[in-house]
């Protein structure tokens, strides 16, 4: 990860457990604050064919450091198989927030 | 593109339509997935004054690889003369959902 | 910032003042154009508990040259002490919708 800080990023099927996962996020201090957002339209292909379904996305904001233990505490939350888990990066910004979010998520 | 994945992100303005965007990138294989997004409020400038506009956005994850094939579809599918088509950077994550992602489009 | 366009974004309390954010972003050519999502659930830690809140999402389009300005009128206008005001990075996608976008936040 070149950048400092990121947004993880899930979806999952219902807006409980978005916040569930965004709760628990931010009460282990893997993650600084959360957003959720949806319902939202997923199409994807599942055996062959294109689907639609409604899904939520949980969006964390948190430090590059903590990814990994974000990721794996995600992905024994979550209800997928193979859920979406993915990291984008923060490039800049106000600097008094970016150094809040790395305090929030310090060990 | 320095990232291996992206997420390719337009805005249209009508659901049927990022619908559309969204099941054609997927059948194509030009990306494994797409949310919709939606409706939310656009402000721009047009003819010299600041307007606001009802839009529906389609966030389409696929590899950089194929973002200009992507991008190309998207201009010839889109309603608009100069449609929003970026291409933002995942930077980590779960392995085995991109891996995943890396599959579903492959040729 | 490595990239040359970024999208800022910030969340605020309400849709008003989100729309007040994108419209003078946009008339002072600081962005070129802007996105509100909301309501979304917003999840964060204050005074020790887990709390959530409902806000909403500004989404503003420039280039990595205008984020210093940028993100000091948001500061400026924003209602919140320490209000979240990130950049993330635009690494490809339309050179058309690039360019506007660069012509559209030129001094």
């Amino acid at each position: 990860m070149a950048a400092a800080h990121v947004i993880v990023t899930s979806t999952t099927d219902s807006e409980a457990a978005a916040r569930e996962l965004a709760a628990q996020a931010v009460d282990a201090r893997l993650g600084a604050c959360a957003q959720i957002v949806g319902p939202m339209t997923s199409v994807y292909r599942w055996e062959g064919a294109v689907r639609t379904d409604q899904e939520w996305r949980v969006e964390i904001k948190t430090t590059a450091e903590r990814v990994p233990a974000l990721t794996e505490r995600l992905r024994q939350l979550h209800g997928y198989d193979l859920p979406e888990i993915i990291a984008t990066p923060i490039e800049g910004g106000s600097a008094e927030y970016l150094a809040w979010l790395s305090e929030e998520t310090a060990r």
